[in-house]
């Protein structure tokens, strides 16, 4: 800990993972004082057809 | 927020979902008092081989 | 099954959450086609300096 | 209730998780005090490239 | 990781969560092959004005 | 969305969660390229008899 869990659409590259990983793990150990090795991350990929927002499904946008 | 988080079976249809979070949003927006946009529902489908109860997958029924 | 998680604001009646429970089970039963005795709900009331939006907490408005 | 959320990797087989499911239902029933049909478990699979570990994708190692 | 989140109503001792952590433990490692030190279980106590069942809040029971 | 779940322990300062939920959509906006008021992020503090390691309760140290 701390643990972060992220969502969010799919269609961003393995490189654009990376360097969320990598900055946010950063910018967690700034402000909150904790070891690198102690930050973990998880991320999920929502398909479009598996979120609304407004009573409407993102794919039917 | 609110945000809802749905965890079901594979199984259902578009349709389904569509109506889904059409009606969740609606009667949330009713109980809750708040504007439908502020409504966020993500839906994760649980396989069958991924789900217990009583100590048995579901796959194993 | 189906199980909902719901995070929101505190603030809100009970009587605001049991009328919450009552029509998300109805319009699940109804849209998803179960039995209401498989619909769970649980309910996370987030405080407002632990929920940010823009890079703001929503205490800090 | 109670339920149980495993997230974990990839690669176990459905033997492994049958066993999983078992065992973890029997501990629970004896340690909290409950019984067996009420525990349900959800296992997620997290892929290599989706977990981070001290600012680093586990697929990068 | 493993990680496993668990909900459960309020009223357990703390020697129950202490058998209940160590136990679940004991059979994660068994039997998903994984040493102790990266098994991490996260405990949350759902009151029983936040949870429903079949549309109704346990506290209304 | 994106959506970002932080679980910690208690303790930070309202100031350090302030820096965190700044920095941390900061990053998230540049890495994932999306607009700052799309990022939620919503913290959980775990107290340390609710989170285990290795079969052991934090708070048993």
């Amino acid at each position: 800990m701390p643990t972060l869990h992220l969502e969010m659409h799919p269609g961003r590259t393995l490189e654009q993972k990376r360097a969320f990983v990598r900055e946010v793990t950063r910018v967690t150990v700034e402000t909150l004082v904790c070891p690198p090795e102690s930050v973990d991350i998880v991320i999920t990929e929502v398909p479009r057809d598996a979120w609304a927002k407004g009573g409407k499904l993102l794919a039917d946008g």
